[in-house]
């Protein structure tokens, strides 16, 4: 299992592709249906890279496809690279998709927020495997260890709900935080102002049950504070909306 | 400015309190209308207490108020230790609530989120400050410093925008944690397998503007998943509207 193609150039191509690089995996080939990204990509990790569909390299071990949940049905159809062990990195994208190509097929979903630019300990993320058989199971298995990463073995079903599980804590999240950004600068105050409590509000999420540690105006019934937070945001209906939800679902569970 | 009186015995009065007795400020009282709340914390600062108002030692040079936001009129109403230098800790709250009983008075809001049990560095707490007059505000100033505390000006129009903006990162963002942590829960996958991703998004949202990492399928328009998102929360008519809503202000944003 020494010998990769990847397919796809993005984010999470690009992280994993890099991680598996300096783990001494060998990356044979990148396919992006850019160019320039599997160029990109290619070069960190020192390998070839093709957008030609149809020369895609068909001796390696592992074919990781590594693009949009949106896209995997469009890569299958046209796989070249048949009847390989091929995975794929999707939350949202069940493992049978793969079966119509391979007798020997998984998932390999890394369950974290990829950005091309912002540097990432790989060994900090979580791997979800699942896989057609237990022997395809382990070898997933090996190279999340070779990766040292935490894993687990997540059906598809469970996968699903963990992907929605993860876009209210990091999609909605980055939404609630954007919100935040936008009141504070309207007004040319500093979002930096704010980070110590972001933080800490993470760290308290995370070290307790969410629901444990939950504070504010809404938490309290402090009707007088929201009526007073909702008039401020006369002049933005959306932040307004948010907020008058998310308050009334907190003061639901008063 | 060496002795203090403390009147509440909360999150905020207890973390401040400490904080202030460990850079060497002497706690002269600690008064809350719960005995208990008052002796414990008392006990943390080796200060005297009492949860009567007419034993207010008078003989403080700084009074802080930290208390709710909505108790602090209440306090102002009755309040026994008038032209001393008063402040009160509240983000909602403006610093002329306090004019009426003394000509020194000021703000001094820790922006962070207290809860008594879970430990905290202090120097860490961006203190938000303002006062009544120049000398005032040195004063203040000084505190936060010997606290080791980043100090920002800020008068009481930003204070209630900051704090409005506080709800969003940290009161709401905990609700889409217990969010997360509830449709995992339900069928017993633990929500550990989040906190990676918890702690990156918050990583990257403090490293860059939060716009320019937002990610997910509402954010790539992504109708298909949504809907299946949606699916899955049949059971949990609160999940779904919440899920809809911000997914709806994601894409108005495209």
């Amino acid at each position: 299992m020494k010998n990769i193609v990847i397919i796809g150039a993005g984010n999470v191509a690009t992280h994993l592709s890099v991680a598996l690089y300096k783990a001494n995996y060998n990356i044979l080939q990148i396919y992006s249906r850019t160019q320039q990204a599997a160029k990109t990509l290619a070069k960190q990790v020192n390998s070839n890279f093709t957008n030609c569909f149809e020369e895609i390299d068909n001796s390696a071990d592992l074919y990781i496809i590594a693009v949009l949940d949106s896209c995997i049905k469009q890569i299958v159809a046209k796989a070249v690279f048949r009847n390989k062990f091929i995975v794929h990195t999707a939350g949202s994208v069940p493992v049978t998709v793969l079966e119509t190509i391979s007798k020997n097929y998984g998932v390999f979903y890394p369950l974290q927020t990829f950005s091309k630019d912002v540097a990432l300990d790989f060994s900090q993320v979580p791997i979800c495997i699942e896989a057609n058989n237990t022997n395809n199971e382990t070898e997933l298995y090996t190279i999340a260890n070779n990766l040292n990463c935490k894993v687990y073995s997540i059906n598809s079903k469970e996968r699903k709900r963990l992907h929605l599980a993860a876009v209210f804590v990091n999609n909605f999240t980055n939404y609630l935080f954007t919100v935040a950004y936008n009141i504070l600068d309207d007004k040319n105050l500093p979002f930096e102002i704010l980070h110590a409590l972001i933080k800490q509000t993470t760290e308290k999420a995370t070290n307790n049950i969410p629901a444990d540690v939950q504070t504010g105006p809404a938490k309290r019934g402090d009707i007088d504070t929201i009526n007073k937070h909702l008039q401020m945001m006369n002049n933005n209906k959306d932040f307004q909306e948010v907020y008058k939800m998310l308050s009334n679902k907190l003061m639901e569970d008063l």
